[in-house]
């Protein structure tokens, strides 16, 4: 029998469910159902949370709460379930109080992103920038990149521009490198004026053979022969041209951005 | 002068800066500047961040640390700067190994949502399927669709599709109300067959007017009354047709997004 774990937020969750993720992926063998449980920012919404906690409790093993409640009053009535309820906001709050020497404000409702802010028409044009951008639509307007990923098919250019300027507010292009850039060992002429702001992914072919293979059975844009030229290719580019690249391969779309968000020491515009 | 806070982390980080966002902004007073350092996974790169953390010590305000870092040593060594040191997973650990009745792993490599996994394809696939069926190109698969968001154009249609398909892997598509939808109120003809995904955004026709003035000056698309006549029609048919809808107007993409997840019930298939 599984056990319940619930995150409870007085916003969207997604802080402390990030956090709640990595701290159950340490107890691996631990058979856990989640409950996400967003927007308690009412007594009268806790109590009928404490409702849900008290069946549970009644039916299975001990749940566990993880929440992220900034109203005192609203947790307490959380914390009578009886439960485990970590909040984990509350845990930090003091010793920062003391080391800023300051004590903390509770009236943080503007949040971060919203879309009266500068943040948010930011956050908004990044994104416009990069599905016109993708993979290589327009070249004209790249002057206005913070930076144009290059690569072969499949390397995984799209997803991480998407995932730069969605939630960093980067405005990220994308440009394929085509059969006859590879060859020629030259960049799309589009680029040459952005040199600075290139930085390549590369993979390994097998797993890009394999990928395009789902999509092409049998083509010879699938076939392992076409894909090792590319690969090779795409990487002796990069290093006769010193542009800044990465092995795709088995990275994350978040390692991917950060490890490009730190190289160019990039200014995140969201957060 | 202002007072610099570390955010330091063994992977990308990603999780201690969300969190560390959400403890700062209990302090808006407090002069902060933020330093990233991702990828702390070694005692050599531990000692050179203490490096610089005894540079700003000696420079400034006392800097405070924000960490996740999982192995011990390695934590050790950034301890050692003598500074505020807080390690957002390490202080939930003891009481979650209490309440589950094992000791945690510190195994965690396999990080989730890496290239390798069914998790990662299903991402893939979900922005793939986002950007094909992005503002209504594509009405032809939308069985596969797990949600459809419809609205007035600059209703915040794209961003949160991109967001919902990107964070968790649910196939999001968008479709733009018309003028003749409107006038009609009755749905685009390919959406009548998809009635119970549909999601409506509306939006406060001040805003949507001041958005369309800015990228179509002086227009009819951007007048105000067109703006106020699209608004009204777009509420009235979400009515009318019981379609779930959420007014947009001050909500961020990740507000929309956990609406949405919530009210559908929907399983995010990525974390």
């Amino acid at each position: 029998m599984n056990r319940m774990v619930f995150f409870i937020s007085d916003q969207t969750g997604l802080t402390v469910q990030r956090l709640g993720e990595a701290l159950l992926a340490h107890f691996p063998d631990t058979g856990i159902d989640r409950v996400d449980i967003p927007f308690i920012d009412t007594e009268a919404k806790a109590r009928q949370v404490v409702d849900r906690i008290d069946t549970a409790t009644r039916l299975g093993l001990a749940p566990v709460v993880l929440c992220s409640i900034d109203d005192a009053a609203v947790r307490a009535i959380i914390r009578r379930s009886g439960v485990l309820c970590l909040d984990v906001l509350e845990a930090f709050i003091a010793p920062l109080e003391q080391a800023f020497g300051v004590p903390a404000s509770h009236n943080t409702d503007q949040a971060q992103g919203a879309p009266e802010s500068t943040e948010y028409e930011e956050r908004i044009e990044a994104i416009n920038f990069t599905l016109a951008h993708d993979d290589g639509v327009d070249g004209k307007h790249l002057a206005d990149a913070d930076i144009v990923l290059i690569g072969v098919s499949r390397s995984g250019k799209t997803p991480t521009s998407l995932y730069l300027s969605l939630q960093f507010g980067i405005r990220a292009a994308n440009f394929p490198l085509t059969e006859d850039d590879l060859e020629n060992q030259t960049l799309p002429k589009s680029l040459t004026p952005h040199r600075s702001k290139l930085f390549g992914l590369s993979i390994d072919p097998i797993r890009v053979h394999r990928i395009r293979e789902e999509r092409r059975p049998g083509s010879r844009y699938a076939s392992l022969a076409q894909c090792q030229f590319e690969a090779r290719q795409a990487l002796r580019l990069y290093q006769r041209l010193n542009i800044p690249h990465l092995d795709s391969t088995h990275k994350s779309i978040e390692e991917i951005s950060t490890t490009i968000i730190q190289q160019f020491g990039l200014k995140r515009r969201f957060f």
